[in-house]
């Protein structure tokens, strides 16, 4: 995580300037609020209906790096969940495989199993159901069927054993549910404290004070009406472009009429979910269509098209300020690179 | 890196029956003779013209796993050198840039920096080369020209100073050249010590006694004449099918003249850089082609190709296991993948 070593000048008046601003103290009151808005991440994003278990989270883990199993054998989970960049691949739309174009921005699978449903529109309910999708999804793995996913997974040395130890008393545990399941739960242990969580843990000088102060102005702008949570997003739909034409605003090349292409219920023109704002300030670019490139002008955008208010440069920047403070920590088993089973496995005498 | 439990019964049979065997304790004389054919790896593989320093082989590193300067943002080094394959991508021929199909099967990079040329044919002189020329190469980042490929990293916020931490004294550091140097640099520490080095080193119990039967099976079969150095192979060029067509004993889709098509000298017809042996447990398929699945096999048509020999089975089976004497251990700087610059880069006060 990056700290800011001091302030600038500009951020330092601002902060002496802002209601709530204590200078370098922490404020008591803001943390109090922020308590009330937001809450820290778990240790595991638990979930009743895919325990996490040490032998799911194994496999899943080799499963998300494992590119033999798309219709190419390029695409992995990690095609477009890039350790390097956060879990996301820096483009505003993915390409998975046979080099098709994704409809979406690639959103990152970090904390991503405590939203309330998954992808842009909700069309998946879960990772779990995110990972199982993928195998067939054309931009995605690409593959036909299920059945031939299954069957080049199947024929990899080793994972047949490893299924089994990881979904016992199951007769034929390669599935595209258990595929889902082992890397949901993967999924579920890929959490990234931050800064901020250390704030809301009570460690009131967990965030510097220009991030303090840039905390106060996403609350005074009014950003958690929708960010909010564990998530700091991830927990609602809301519509884009509440206040204006998000198309205008972000220069969309095309106009995605969000869930109602899933729903066909007019209501739901324009509809999105909320997205969560951890590790933001490391995933560019931004929107459903990776429209725009920078922070700086997403958060500018958000205020006017959903808001309704005109920011100004310093304001802009303390907010980016503050969500540079939602950068966590990569877990180790997300950040160093397992060996996969099979490359090379042969039965020998003697091994 | 796996080490068996023990023997099965016939590699302990063989290892008895076997003319340099001594039962469990490790041979002094094959030990010699094989100090005269190997040698262990370095702890960096070094260049006179392009010396490793710390913040080159940094900057390299994080180039290595850079997906943003190719075509279609898709392609970097880590496209067909994934850490979880041995720095392979598992696929007969990789695939590159907008789904084009390479001519040929991806070496590991590990240990490649020691090798006398780079790629099948040596048609690239060096890692640093290879590095270069893959920016423009169609089927791997698929750049137009270098120009384009230096503007796009040159616009990532963070590499210029990179490039002028690594490159100092340099007006213009971000070049075709210099980003060849800093992978290379970095290349040049992808260095995997094995058991096969520490035995190499004088510890005769590094290698099981299997494995060490399966090392006097190797030398003994004359796979050393090709196979030698601190590569195990890596040293020489060598026509693929000495005895037989090897196309006929591989399956091979279509005939690849090798060297020849490099060229043009009709003494090259066939040649092909004779591949490096080490990490081949780990790095299936095989060939120049790919067009052979498992070790086993590819041993047993060496043998009948190269060297007009028919292995037993139990032959194959002890020579594969003095193969895997040659899996090594990944170093940390290739193992965890480091956090790209410029995700959310953006200059904002106080930070």
């Amino acid at each position: 995580m990056r700290r800011s070593p001091g302030l600038s000048l500009l951020a330092l008046l601002a902060v002496t300037a802002l209601p709530w601003g204590t200078g370098w103290a922490a404020d008591p009151a803001l943390l109090a609020q922020a308590r009330g808005l937001f809450k820290p991440l778990p240790k595991v994003m638990e979930s009743p209906e895919n325990p996490v278990t040490p032998e799911k989270v194994a496999l899943g883990r080799l499963l998300f790096f494992e590119t033999r199993v798309s219709v190419d054998g390029t695409v992995g989970c990690v095609r477009c969940h890039q350790v390097s960049l956060a879990a996301t691949d820096a483009l505003p739309k993915s390409v998975g495989a046979l080099g098709r174009l994704n409809p979406r921005n690639a959103p990152t699978v970090l904390n991503a199993a405590q939203e309330f449903v998954e992808h842009w529109r909700g069309d998946r309910k879960s990772v779990e159901d995110q990972a199982t999708q993928a195998l067939v999804g054309p931009p995605s793995f690409g593959n036909p069927d299920y059945a031939s996913a299954m069957a080049k997974l199947a024929a990899i040395p080793g994972y047949p054993e490893l299924f089994a130890k990881a979904f016992p008393n199951e007769k034929e545990p390669v599935t595209p549910e258990n595929w889902g399941k082992a890397i949901g739960a993967y999924e579920r242990t890929l959490v990234t404290p931050s800064p901020f969580d250390a704030y809301l843990e009570g460690d009131a000088t967990a965030l510097s004070p220009a991030q303090e102060a840039g905390l106060g102005e996403f609350v005074q702008t009014g950003c958690p009406a929708c960010h909010n949570g564990v998530g700091i997003g991830g927990s609602m739909y809301q519509k884009f472009g509440l206040i204006e034409d998000y198309w205008k605003a972000t220069g969309s090349q095309e106009i995605d009429k969000g869930r109602f292409d899933v729903t066909k219920n007019p209501a739901d023109t324009y509809i999105f979910k909320v997205p969560s704002l951890r590790n933001v300030a490391r995933t560019p670019p931004y929107f459903h269509d990776g429209s725009v490139a920078t922070l700086p002008e997403a958060v500018r955008i958000m205020a006017r098209v959903q808001l309704g208010r005109t920011l100004t440069d310093a304001q802009v920047a303390h907010i980016v300020t503050f969500l540079e403070s939602l950068t966590g920590t990569l877990p180790s088993t997300f950040r160093e690179i397992p060996d996969l089973p099979a490359a090379g496995f042969h039965p020998v005498p003697g091994k």
